[in-house]
């Protein structure tokens, strides 16, 4: 029987706010057994260009990545976000290990080809390097992934943590039983987004695509459960979205995605 | 009979132009056997700090680090810095793996004291985990350190790179032969800092200490070599002061630190 792997995934609000950070990052601290981070982190690289006055484009939620922009991105989310992970982590008695793709050649990335929008150096995911990571977890190791991928020729790429961690997860479960949780400000994929009670408790991908028909499910939510769908129907045992309550206490008011 | 490892720690300008970083890494690559790097990066913190309107001070080389620095220094040494080499080491087919010290516990540091200065958050060394760093290099990893260290309670500490090298490598000398090399953009101590030719070829430290009384050595170089003695006092094999052509010709003009 395989052992079992959680992977959360953190974004959004969460990580603005040190004591709430601080706070989640002692939940997952306290999760048994082998599990991995992945984190994001939009909002500090934003500031941070507006302060160096270099232009910040998001289309549907992607940022568009030049040059000045990767520089950014890549201090803020592979340098500052990460290692203040770690160091956390560390103090709650966890061995994090903070790493980008291209630190023991984690995940390689691919530049996005350029269709009707030009994303700059923005990576899509080609492959995962699972005996890597497999050496870290057997080692009592618990990696934490910034989104920076590495195109294997020297490239940096700004690559997108939803589908990183996903990725992730996919690949590691040929070795692994994995639980991928999906950890933001809100309890789950909410029917009205006004009603923070309004949480879907399980969602297939039939449910999915009538909501989404419905417009019931829009915008941000979308990237975001097409990945889990990816995950759920390519080997990842558990996949879920919600607030850092899960962490702790696996019966909160959640989104389980399922595949029927 | 201990295996051989060799640590190279760069700095200075090497750091600074892109192409002459690329070369350097090229040479470092191809290095045969275990291998490790430190890295420095001081310009282009100050460059963005001033950009950001934060003001840098420097004492003796050493950067009084505010909260304000040390996000800066985060982002630059352990974020752009560290990922770019991490990335560019791939490319030349060297497994490398971009760590702080807060990463699977690498090294930590306390902060240091105020006596006459307040240095801020600034770390001096107190544990280097040399298991953690095996477990790296006998999978055949290349770690890569930037100089931030973490004080095991959660704070990220600016640490002087040149303090972090040596510390390492005496801390790995338990386990193996190993070779330091401070590698800048000179070739060795000069005598004479008009005359690049006037390297010292051999240095111990009766001789440093006169040439330091005498005012020959100066400024910068003196902790540099305070560093280099501690470690080949502590069990260090070699240490060589020199530029980058020391990766791949160990004939070349350069300085050799000796314990007679």
């Amino acid at each position: 029987m395989k052992s079992k792997l959680s992977i959360v995934k953190i974004g959004g609000k969460v990580i603005e706010d040190a004591a709430q950070l601080d706070r989640l990052l002692q939940d997952f601290a306290a999760i048994k057994g082998a599990k991995m981070l992945i984190h994001g982190g939009g909002v500090k690289a934003t500031e941070l260009s507006k302060q160096l006055k270099i232009d910040t484009q998001l289309i549907e939620g992607r940022r568009i990545t030049s040059l000045e922009n990767l520089e950014v991105v890549t201090m803020v989310y592979a340098g500052l976000i990460n290692k203040n992970i770690s160091a956390t982590l560390q103090k709650y008695g966890c061995n994090a290990i903070g790493l980008a793709g291209s630190d023991g050649n984690a995940f390689t990335s691919e530049k996005r080809k350029v269709a009707t929008i030009d994303y700059g150096y923005v990576g899509d995911i080609t492959a995962v390097n699972s005996t890597f990571i497999q050496l870290l977890l057997d080692n009592q190791l618990t990696p934490v992934f910034s989104a920076i991928g590495h195109d294997g020729k020297g490239q940096l790429l700004n690559t997108n943590a939803d589908t990183v961690a996903a990725e992730i997860a996919i690949a590691m479960s040929a070795l692994f039983e994995v639980e991928l949780i999906y950890c933001f400000e809100i309890q789950g994929v909410l029917t009205n987004m006004d009603n923070e009670g309004s949480v879907i408790t399980l969602l297939d991908e039939a449910n999915f695509q009538l909501l989404k028909a419905e417009g019931i499910i829009v915008a941000g939510m979308l990237p975001k459960l097409n990945n889990c769908f990816h995950a759920i129907n390519h080997g990842v045992s558990k996949v879920k979205i919600g607030n850092q309550e899960l962490l702790h206490n696996s019966d909160c008011l959640h989104t389980k995605i399922i595949n029927p």
